[in-house]
């Protein structure tokens, strides 16, 4: 039998899916979960999307162009300069979703040995696609401590190599809810021009963002314009996560001939997905207001839950729809697979996602977890009671002497 | 400004794709263009996929599983049984599109350095594909000569180095509409096993055989079960390639598990596409019949229409919609670019897909274009008629002394 690449193999099998098969035990003993794991929001589609869905009309379901259809990006530049994102058509090429986004950047970007820097707890997916381009990516921690804040400046500088080709930031970010100020923005934009890098900016959650001030884009930055590689997707605003359809966005005009060499390759994005996202884009303000408004109920009653339990932290996160807990606990793999293996309260158990899959540091993260807040009010209140409940009776709980 | 990757640079830009400007500048002086450059067929979607997409009913567009929905999975393994070809349910991942099961293919097979031996001429973008996993591709000549038939096996062998880690095959074959006997596929299966190697078959025009014995698929060789990766897509059966739903079959449980580490990183198939294909499955003979009948009417006409032109020749290809044609030219990027630039007949001429971009030995198939008879019998003949003129104006004829 031939041998599999060691690429492969060397990806990492992401915690939350080797608990899936838990997950799914638990159901078949008659247990209710309620799901804390993922980003997949029980928020229904617009039905502007769910209409447009209705009425394709067409006799052929052809390719579509390899950079999308052009009236869907005619669109996604009017959306974009809502947030004073001040972008082209000839920017935005069309991905199949923002997961491809990233990997055509880094493909497009980034020679096998090259590195680039991401703060960690950092979206686990991102190493996947650092190894299928055979790149680096070299973490730097920020802690629940400083409420995930961006580490000094001086530990990038620590990190930089010959090798090192960019920065990535999930703003606000996946998983810790944290957004980025200003301040901070200002001192990426430094770093990226004083060592000639590319910063890709993955801003799938712009929408979430809960300080009242306007949104800050890697492209409102001064000076950097040809180092941002946007990436942008359509699954978490308009809760169409099934459809595939992201972007990215880029000024520099040799990079853009270099996805598109990528996007050529795999001839077309999804057809029907992208005439799906053409019109959630007219979703009327009343649905993203009451969206955004949802989320906000739903981050202060589960913030304010956490932080009464005994032994429990999480910092507010101002942006997307996660948190990242701390819990008195030895190991977060442990209880998260305790929590479905082993326990139940009144037949009903919680699904978090163990935080050592957002870090490459060993140790890091041990007793943290990311919880998602894509349940409603009520469904996290009992979420809340049974997370009470499984620490009482958790043999790997530190509360307990 | 930061460098691009050194890997996106390498990829060779289709020459397909470098004629598109002309073709639109022709478009623009309001001649009118007969399409023989692209396989995107002109024939309806089948009306049983059309109703599906109408009648999806959900509320939330949500991510699907990784591997495809399970109701996709059991329509194509009824449908694969069909062709006796014996597979289970485990063992088909639903890809995004016949493409992306090619990169996943190779990112789970193959390390950087690997080589994949590939009859040329060949679909480039395995070229494409094969450079984002780092991989080599090492090209083996067929000739239009001999009907583009499998090179003989000692050609094979002499290619074989301890990097060498697989085959691939295309078939029926995309550029030269050869099909490849039950001789030919025993011999790849003895190479395949003496070598211990993979065999990348792509078998997406597997409806379009002509010869009326039944499709000899890879997975009916005996002893190599777990050697064979299947790709396959439903675009060119059903006439919906825009959907972008394809598979990867394999019996090889490591690599299941390599290759669902890269669907796993970007989450999930399209969902909308999933469920277009689910219904096709259901697309009644008659459908599928007519469209056969369809091609192998048109294929009759134009291999019939091009040996009657001076100096021209094309085999009769036994499957696919393609056929490649050796031409009195003297180069056939120069004549396919001069035939929509400076060439066109009462204000109409043809597109053509230069067979350079289906080569990698330098040279070879420079007198060969590639066509796709996807329009119907009255829009050939008239591109037949264009031909001709074409070939008598065109100044690097090789006709005219």
């Amino acid at each position: 039998m031939p041998q599999v690449s060691q690429r492969g193999k060397e990806m990492p099998a992401s915690p939350i899916r080797r608990l899936v098969p838990l997950a799914n035990e638990a159901l078949a003993k008659g247990i209710k979960i309620y799901r804390l794991n993922i980003g997949q929001p029980d928020v229904p589609t617009p039905p502007e999307a769910l209409e447009a869905l209705k009425h394709i009309d067409r006799n052929v379901l052809e390719y579509s162009p390899s950079e999308g259809l052009l009236s869907l990006r005619q669109k996604l530049r009017e959306y974009y300069h809502r947030f004073n994102i001040k972008v082209d058509v000839d920017d935005i090429i069309v991905t199949t979703g923002g997961s491809e986004a990233v990997l055509f950047a880094f493909m497009a970007c980034l020679d096998p040995g090259d590195e680039i820097i991401v703060p960690e707890p950092a979206y686990a997916n991102y190493m996947a696609f650092a190894i299928s381009a055979g790149a680096k990516i070299v973490t730097i921690p920020s802690s629940i401590e400083n409420g995930f804040e961006l580490p000094p400046l001086e530990e990038f500088e620590k990190l930089i190599t010959p090798r090192t080709k960019g920065i990535l930031i999930c703003n606000p970010n996946n998983p810790t809810g944290y957004l980025y100020t200003m301040k901070e923005m200002l001192q990426i934009r430094d770093l990226v021009l004083k060592h000639n890098l590319f910063l890709f900016s993955d801003e799938v959650y712009r929408e979430f963002c809960y300080t009242g001030a306007p949104y800050i884009s890697a492209f409102h930055l001064p000076g950097i314009e040809e180092n941002v590689v946007l990436i942008d997707s359509v699954s978490k605003r308009y809760n169409e996560c099934g459809i595939r359809i992201g972007a990215l966005i880029t000024k520099h005009k040799e990079l853009k001939r270099n996805v598109m060499k990528f996007c050529q390759a795999r001839l077309s994005p999804p057809l029907l997905g992208q005439l799906v996202a053409e019109a959630s884009i007219d979703t009327p303000q009343d649905y993203m207001l009451a969206t955004y408004n949802e989320y906000v109920e739903r981050r202060k009653f589960l913030i304010d839950q956490l932080n009464k339990i005994p032994g429990c932290y999480t910092p507010i996160p101002m942006g997307a729809f996660y948190t990242v807990v701390r819990l008195p606990i030895d190991d977060a793999d442990k209880f998260c697979q305790w929590c479905l293996s082993d326990f139940s309260y009144e037949g009903q158990t919680i699904f978090m996602a163990p935080a050592s899959g957002f870090y490459t540091t060993p140790g890091m993260g041990h007793d943290e977890v990311r919880m998602a807040y894509v349940l409603n009010k009520e469904e996290l209140g009992k979420a809340m009671e049974i997370l009470r409940h499984a620490l009482d009776a958790y043999p790997g709980s530190t509360l307990r002497y």
